[in-house]
């Protein structure tokens, strides 16, 4: 009997194959389509205006890597069953369908849930629509399957979810030197008393993956625009919520308007929060931002045309946390170029970023030798692993001086 | 004295270089920014996921190879002042600027102008606004200044618009086959009797590009789930603007709404007519379809649910318009799938699309060959040039038997 | 029990992986490690510079597409048994073994067999050493297999060998235009009554892949320069072996030197030959041409010394055979540069080459249409298909005026 | 005037392009020729078989790089004639001229020079040739011009050979991780203080850049089966040498022959050991190797077959170096493959390789911050920065066990 397979373009990997079946249905439905409303780099298309890309061709490019690595540890004699490998792509394939519109930005400001949580809410969701096919997916997911190396693959220090966005932001934004050897550290994986592991041939791509991961946290995902970018838009929405819960009268898109007026805090049934929650996308943020322009607030409409016309937020970084003194100065120089009645301070935002390339407490990235040894990539590696979490301060406000 | 420039990333060409000044200042303007969210292939994400790029990126991808063709013209000998220079800038950078959303589809259903006559508007906009630093690059536009060549660099056969579209929406769709040698093209070019020519070596570049071009608008601009896709965003605009002119009320983004209501036509005043045309942009479709899902019209909601979660249409190309038979029949067999006070006929579109990839009698690609003699690329290739029209019709219809 | 592979890095594909076992075995073999010194493109590398590329390194890509083929075609549903996949893919690694050195120069000059012949004996050879395990790739590579189209998949119309080489030259030379969408066509290959056909959706990639080949057999391939190269390589080898059995002393290394001796021509023993042929390849045509530079012979020395210094002849391409009257000219303009015992007409050479992209008499291309429908691709593609033969003469002679 | 370039494919950069004049008559030139006939990384074809790329190509590849690079100088004010943007273009096209053939393993085997003293006397006597063009380029190459960082643009930690050379190895080995950013980089490059510095948003890609530079060292330059082969090569061209002072007759190609023979250490006329050494390149030790199967001598037979037929010797890497016992153990494990006349010792060789990617006591990498304050990159990283140098032991012998 003839199988089929739908074929879809990917400038990152020539393509990718989908066998009709589950995954295909999944791809279909909704709440997953709506993926490709939702950008996956959120604002960095301010700095990067290539990186348009969506965490729907993000997800179905995690499964392309996925379908590679199984055949890859099969070959080298892992067991794993057809009902285990069909588990293991419809769980990468869901792992970020719980993700809002600039969830990075905007995650804790709309609702108070991780997006690693609602992933799993979609997909017990999807479970019962479906008739119990992604139990064995579930499991998966949430690490609650013996075979734990399905589960690094999903989600680890080698995840394919790292493996595909790094690979993905990397080439959508023209960040060249955030290319990493993604199919050579495929090709390297190897399953060792039921955990995933490197051989030893792959230490050096395993560096160089750490060192591109970093890379791209301080030129991409931490780029000072991207982030001023950022700010703007979680004091936009802090604003609306404020003016809403406080009885003001907002254009905005209906879900949207939902999550500002408090509903999911309202609400017990989790499942109506899904159904509101799985209505929102990017377009909605464009949407309310295009209306808040002609709001009477100042403070929502300055912040809202800011961002439309890319009149972007200065960001510095500091080694502290900014002094009141300091502060007030940039207050001070502001100052004449608003009607006295703004307050000044609401347009300053502080705060600090952080980030940690390989956090080996966590998790860590095992190397398989020759002799059968395995050692933690820490102890065999002569170059230092960015294991250090680097916290940056910064402060934010207008670019009028 | 130091000059500055600013740097674009961009995965096509690795960097877009700017230098500060009027081109800066025109890229900074509200009018260029909206660009930002105004994609280039407007549906055919639906097709190819990657395909989510700009207005925004493609105009300064243009401008990049503009700057490249004027260097390789000077290094030749062709006389290019340093203002003739920046106005042909100018021109390939804002030739595209009267670009609506989705305007492929919606160009004649949301306004009665043509894009390049809106592109015009635009820069005599800009051109007081700016005052008069405008106005030579306007002439080389339009066609109006005595050294063709830089018109027909920014329209015409060879010119830079289609060098960097070709190219980019090849990358973007990871459709290699579209890929052209526009580096080797644009080092080919050169200036004799004030017009555009193509040095001999470069003919097999031609008919490349020529049979590129064809392929990319029977692949992607014109593949037959795009059309489907463009077909049912004309209807439901249609529909709306039909329901919004016989008062009923449209959930609706504000610019969208008057542009519906019927603005354009009703005033006379172009200027205003253009204030709103620049607030209108992809987002403003989006917000509508997902306001309209929930309509009381079952035409509106049903074609914008369907755009929403990517349920499209199927197209068939057909050698001739559909008969009446054929589209009863059609009719028929989706009848049982809807209620009886459905006007199934209303669900049923005919059309047709046509290409030429060259149309030699609008504009000549013109070889020079090394004794100077100048010929029309159809006296001097071996190879035919796809100068036919070449005519589909098609009938699409929801995919449900 | 764990299976091995060896992988190979490959700038084009990114990584090739070969089983252990046969194929192993055969790469590991004298006869293939002697096609790591014997360069795809031959002479080119004089046009363009990268194009240094191996017939070892082809032929690893061809077995590449081959694995990939097969994957394809049998989820399909083509019944294709592992012994037929292994012959399959054997056939495609050896099929251009029997190549020489600069052969599309060289065939017939030194040895009046042709490269296929060739590697049908060195096919012959390694199965005798190897006990018969080659019996079904010889089949398959002779189209004495019933299964059709694995043969085609060796040598037919769209076979590895030519997905592979287009690919890779483009790759190497830089010609972008030349890349064809290769994994685009695999993917739309089908098996129908036995023989390979195209999925209807790949016609447009099929009329590309053919305009790409013709666009590199003029480009590249019949680039004058290379053609010039080549016709100057020939006559040196034509005026050694003249010199050789004339018995006059020539510094040659050895295995050459039976050849231009006439060994191949005095030993009825083919395996004799082979043992000679397999042990000739491009460093022995270089170490040749340097020993050369010093000798007597007047046109031996400058033809040798002019290939080294890349001091390449100008080839004029005419559109019939060059008159006597017009070689007269030449020789005439060449005369005051060289002394008067030279024999001018000795450095002027006539000929002509010729190109066919799509030779349906020979081997058709055919579309399978959704109905179940056959078709040549003649019979459906709106496109012209260059199944005329194209003729260039050319005169050659050195650059000196 | 018209004026004229030729252009160059290069699939790295598209094209690279060259002025008539000086520039192209250094390339048309005998010496610089023979850089086609080097390979640019010796034997790791044998690892990687598509790196064949020449000297030839790297060489235009660095031209390209200088051209940018000045062109990015000049932009930011640097003081730049057209007489100096030219030697340095001459000084990077010739930098390494005076490579012999494997020049990694065979310097100091033929002769006693590093090669970029033979540069330098390359470089002398083009300049004697060509009536004193080169006076400029020669001391910007020797570091005896004023503005230093026209010399650092040639030699140097950020120079424009580094930029080509790691850029193009990983692009032929197709190891992609050793991919730079080497546009952004020269993007980043200004002038202080008539120093080479890199501007502060430069500092994440000198990071990658460091890190590339490691990896490629351990992956490709020092990869041990390249060091096998190096020290195969290593110790059949020292056999050789020895055999031929002592009078043996070898078959050799004449330029070789005189420097086994010990040519340069006999004659005093440096330009006489000049012109023999513009006669050696590849095929000149690839003619030797296939003559020298043939040798009655044992070690220079079998080393040259296992060279020939790749039976490649393994390498092993320690941490100091070999015991005595250790390499008796080894050799009695070798001792039953051969006759009992061998000296099995001849075929254990042992040695060291060291790296270090930035040594920052011979030449700083300078950050030039915003306040125009400038630091060692050292000091302002917050990664390290592989200044330590790495040493590795080696033992590598016949892989016959």
């Amino acid at each position: 009997m003839t199988q089929k397979r739908k074929i879809f373009n990917d400038p990152v990997y020539g393509f990718v194959t989908v066998p009709y079946g589950l995954l295909l249905q999944l791809i279909d439905h909704p709440y997953f389509q709506r993926l490709r409303r939702i950008r996956q780099v959120g604002l960095s298309h301010f700095v990067y205006p290539g990186a348009l890309h969506t965490r729907f061709h993000h997800a179905l490019g995690a499964l392309h890597l996925m379908q590679e690595a199984i055949e890859v540890l099969r070959f080298k004699g892992a067991d794993i069953t057809e009902e285990e490998a069909e588990a293991a792509c419809v769980a990468i394939l869901l792992h970020d369908i719980g993700h809002g519109p600039y969830s990075h930005a905007l995650e804790h400001t709309l609702i108070d849930l991780h997006h690693e949580d609602l992933s799993l809410l979609f997909m017990q969701e999807l479970n019962q629509q479906m008739e119990g096919k992604l139990e064995l997916a579930i499991r998966i997911f949430s690490d609650q399957y013996p075979k734990q190396f399905l589960h690094q693959l999903v989600s680890g220090q080698l995840d394919m979810d790292r493996m595909d966005y790094l690979n993905r932001d990397s080439f959508f934004t023209g960040v060249s030197e955030g290319v990493i050897g993604y199919d050579r550290i495929i090709k390297m994986l190897a399953v060792h008393d039921g955990e995933l592991v490197v051989e030893e041939k792959g230490i050096y791509s395993i560096e160089k993956f750490l060192l591109a991961r970093r890379l791209m946290y301080w030129q991409v995902y931490l780029h000072k625009t991207c982030v001023a970018a950022e700010q703007m838009l979680i004091h936009v929405l802090k604003r609306a919520t404020q003016l809403a819960r406080s009885g003001v009268a907002l254009e905005c898109p209906r879900d949207l308007s939902w999550f500002l007026h408090g509903g999911a805090a309202h609400v017990d049934d989790v499942s109506v929060v899904l159904q509101h929650f799985a209505r929102l996308d990017d377009s909605d943020i464009a949407a309310a931002l295009k209306a808040w322009v002609y709001s009477d607030d100042f403070l929502l409409s300055y912040l809202s045309s800011a961002l439309l016309d890319r009149r972007l937020f200065r960001l510095e970084w500091l080694t502290m946390p900014a002094t009141e003194a300091y502060q007030k100065e940039i207050c001070e120089k502001l100052s004449p170029h608003f009607s006295p009645d703004v307050d000044i301070s609401s347009l300053v935002f502080g705060g600090k970023e952080s980030n940690r390339p390989y956090d080996e407490a966590k998790d860590q990235i095992k190397i398989l030798f020759k002799n059968g040894n395995v050692l933690p990539i820490e102890k065999c590696s002569d170059v230092p692993l960015f294991t250090q979490l680097v916290t940056k301060y910064y402060l934010c406000y207008p670019k009028l001086f």
